[in-house]
C-alpha cells in the first residue's frame, strides 16, 4: 500500500474540486435521502437522550418551524415518541454551523462541484445573536426563519437562476486576501457574495423586499460562512473513498462527541466526547455556560481554510482572543499535520504560500498535533443561544483510534 | 517656539477630524471659488504649457465635457486664448486622482469633517481602462463620464440624502482590518461602500438603473479611492495653519512637479520636478512610456494610509511589485519620519499598532528618508491611459526647501 501516493490522489481532488454555488432549493426537493420527518444534525450520529441543550432547542424550534409541533412540550413528545428521525448532516451530502439542524422544509444552498459531479448542501444563515443554530427558538427566531424561507430564500432562488453560479472557489480565495480565514472570519467574503448577487437581486424583487435583503446580507459577517461550508463539503466529499489514504475528509461536533471520517475507511464514525473551546466570551459569561464544541464548521479546517488559514486574518484575534502573533503561529503548526500546500488559497503574510491542506491521521498521532478550529461558542443550555467565541482541537483519540482502525484494514 | 507642541497639535486635530460622506453635488454648487470656466487639477500651480500629456488630455477631455470646445483643436485653442483658467484642485478643499481635473459640471462628493467643520469634495471614481484622470478623452470615455453625471451622480445624490451620512473614518479603519492601504487597494473599502448604499440605491432608483448602478460601483476596486481622498483631504486640512508646525499637510503632483504644503507654512507650495515610478507595468510598456508622478492621491499618505499603511495590505504588491515583506518595511520605514501612531487606523499584523502619522520636515531631512508613496503610472501621451503601478518618492530639496522657508519664517 503506497499510502503516500493515495494521499497525493485525495488531497489533489479536494484542492482540483470546484465547488459552484448554483442555486437555493427546499431541502426536502433536493438532499438526497431527505424526507418528511427527518432532521439532520451536525456532527456524528446521536441519540436525542444524549443530545447537548443547544441542539435539542435547535431541533425543538426546527420542529415548531415545520409545524409538526406548537411548542417545546409537544415537539419533546414527538421526539421520544420516535416521530421524528435523525441523521448526521454528513450523512446527506449536507453541513449546517453549529446545530447544524436541517428539516425539510428549510431553504438551503445547492452546490456543484463541477470538477468532479458530487452536490453538497447547506442551509441559509440567520446572523447574529438569539438564532437557531445555537439553540434558540423563541417566537422571534421562528419568525427570521419564516422570512428567511419565504422572502430571502426566494429571492436568492431567483438570482441564482439569472446567472451561471457564483464561483466559490474563487469568492474565498479573494476573501483570504482580505483579512478572512473563512470559519469564524467571513466579513470579507459575505460584502464580495453581496456584491455578486446585488445586481440580480433587484431585478428579481421588489423594492422594500430587495432593499431589506441587501441589508440583512450585508449586515451579517456570516451571510457567506454557510456556501463556503457547502463549498468546503463539496471539497472533501470529493476527497473522500480514496483506498488507502489517511487523510481526514470530515471534522464535525453535535455538541457531546467530535467525530471524524478518514478517506480511505469509507462508513466509519471516530468519536469522542467534545471539548469546551478556549477564548473569549461575552459580558456576563463564562466557560461554566459553554456548551462542548459544537457544529458542522470544522469541514472549513478540512478543507486547509478557517483556523487552518489564520495567518491570513490576523484582525480575527478581536473575536476570538490572543494575538496576531499566534494567528501566524497557527498556520504554520498546521503545515505539520498536512500533505499539501493549497494550490487556490494563497496568504499574502506568508509571502503567497498555500494554505495547510489536507490532514494525515499519521502525522496527527506521530507529533501529537491536533487540528485547530476556530468556533463559534454555544451556551450550554437550549434556547439562549452564542456566548464566545475561541479555539478548540479535536480529542487526541480519535485520530489515533482511527489509524488503529486503517491498521486493521490495510496493513494486517 | 515649542516646535512639538505645534506638530502635536496638528497631528492631534487631523487624527480627530471625522470626516462624514454627506452628498454628491454639482461641482460649481459647492466647491468654493468653483466658476464657470474654471478647471481644478492635480498637484501644484502649473500653466498649460508646462502641463504633461495625460493633463493636457483631461482638460481636453473636460472642455468636450462640459460642451466649451468640440475636440481637442478647439479645446486647445481656448486654452491659448486663456479662456479657461486653471487653479489647483488642494486651493479650493478638493483632491482629485491623476490629472484630477474636476470641470464646473462634473458631480462630486461632499465630505464634512463635523469635528471641525471644514469640507473636502471630490470627484467621482471612472474605473480601470481608458479614463479620464489618466488623459484619455475618447467618445467612450465621455459617454461614461455624461453616465457618471447624469445617472450615476443622481442615484447618489438621492441614496446619501437618505442617510445621516457616512462615517469615512470608520470605513477605512475597517477596510484596513481586510487587506487594503486605502491608495492603491480599496477592494473592502469598495464593497464596504456598496454594501452601506446598495439598501438606500434600491428605493431611489428604477430597477434597471439599480442594477446597472451596483454592478458599476461593485466591480470598480476603486470606487471608494476618491471619497477616502477627500476624507484624508478633510483631515489634513484640519491640520493646516497650525502656528509653528512642521507637519507636511499635502504632497500632490501635476505631472511635472510634485508639491508639498506644511501646515506653518500657508500659502506656499515647495516644488521640485516630479519623478518616474517604479513598479510593474501593464504588458507591452516600460518606464520609458511613463509619464512622472501626478495626482492629488499622495493626500492619502499625508493622512497616514496609503504607502503608510502598506502592512496593512500584503496583497497589494500582485498590483505594484516587490514583496510582503517589502510592503512591511515600508510601514516600518514611515514610522521614522513621522509624529504620532493613527488612534483609528491600525494594523492587525502589527499587533494593531497605529498608521504612521504626520510627517515631519524635520525627520525627513534629517534622517534622508522621502515619503512612500503607492500610486498608478499614466503613459506620458495625451490620451492613452493606464500603463501601470508602482511606488514613487518625492525629491528630498522639496522638504529642505519648505525647512529654509520655516527657519526664515519662524527661527530668524
Amino acid at each position: 500500500m503506497d499510502i503516500d501516493a493515495s494521499n497525493k490522489t485525495a488531497v489533489e481532488k479536494m484542492m482540483s474540486a470546484r465547488p459552484m454555488l448554483k442555486g437555493v432549493a427546499v431541502a426536502r426537493d433536493v438532499i438526497p435521502g431527505m424526507k418528511n420527518n427527518l432532521f439532520l444534525h451536525a456532527g456524528p450520529p446521536i441519540e436525542w437522550k444524549r443530545m447537548s441543550g443547544p441542539l435539542r432547542g435547535a431541533i425543538i424550534g426546527a420542529a415548531i418551524f415545520e409545524g409538526l409541533a406548537k411548542d417545546e412540550k409537544s415537539a419533546t413528545a414527538m421526539v421520544e415518541r420516535g416521530e421524528i428521525e435523525f441523521a448526521p448532516c454528513h450523512e446527506h451530502n449536507t453541513v449546517g454551523p453549529m446545530a447544524g439542524v436541517t428539516s425539510p422544509s428549510m431553504k438551503v444552498y445547492v452546490v456543484e462541484n463541477v470538477t468532479h459531479g458530487n452536490k453538497a448542501y447547506s442551509n441559509l444563515n440567520e446572523g447574529y445573536g438569539k438564532v437557531l443554530r445555537y439553540g434558540a427558538y423563541s417566537e422571534d427566531v421562528l419568525k427570521r426563519l419564516r422570512w428567511m424561507n419565504d422572502v430571502l430564500g426566494v429571492v436568492l432562488t431567483d438570482a441564482l437562476a439569472q446567472s451561471d453560479g457564483i464561483d466559490m472557489r474563487t469568492l474565498i480565495a479573494e476573501a483570504m486576501h482580505m483579512g478572512d480565514e473563512g470559519h469564524n472570519r467571513n466579513k470579507a467574503g459575505s460584502i464580495l457574495f453581496l456584491k455578486l448577487l446585488a445586481p440580480s437581486i433587484v431585478k428579481v424583487a421588489k423594492t422594500d423586499v430587495a432593499s431589506e435583503v441587501l441589508k440583512f446580507i450585508g449586515d451579517n459577517a456570516l451571510s457567506v460562512l454557510n456556501p463556503v461550508m457547502a463549498t468546503c463539503k463539496a471539497m472533501t466529499d470529493a476527497a473522500h473513498g480514496v483506498d488507502g489514504s489517511t487523510l481526514v475528509t470530515a471534522m464535525a461536533r453535535n455538541g457531546t462527541d467530535f467525530g471524524i471520517r478518514v478517506s480511505g475507511l469509507v462508513g466509519k464514525w471516530f468519536t469522542a466526547p467534545a471539548e469546551i473551546p478556549k477564548g473569549l466570551w461575552f459580558p456576563g459569561y463564562s466557560d461554566a455556560d459553554a456548551n462542548p464544541d459544537i457544529g458542522d464548521s470544522a469541514i472549513t479546517e478540512t478543507a486547509g481554510i478557517g483556523g487552518f488559514a489564520m495567518a491570513a486574518a490576523p484582525a480575527i484575534v478581536t473575536f476570538i482572543g490572543g494575538t496576531p502573533k499566534d494567528a501566524m503561529n497557527a498556520t504554520l503548526e498546521m503545515y505539520e499535520i498536512t500533505t499539501a500546500e493549497h494550490t487556490t488559497f494563497t496568504i499574502p503574510s506568508l509571502g503567497f504560500r498555500g494554505t495547510p491542506t489536507g490532514i494525515d491521521i499519521r502525522k496527527v498521532v506521530e507529533l501529537g498535533i491536533t487540528p485547530l478550529i476556530n468556533t463559534g461558542v454555544a451556551h450550554k443550555n437550549a434556547g439562549v443561544g452564542q456566548i464566545g467565541a475561541g479555539l478548540v482541537r479535536p480529542p487526541m483519540k480519535i485520530f489515533e483510534a482511527a489509524l488503529e482502525a486503517y491498521a486493521e484494514k490495510y496493513l494486517s
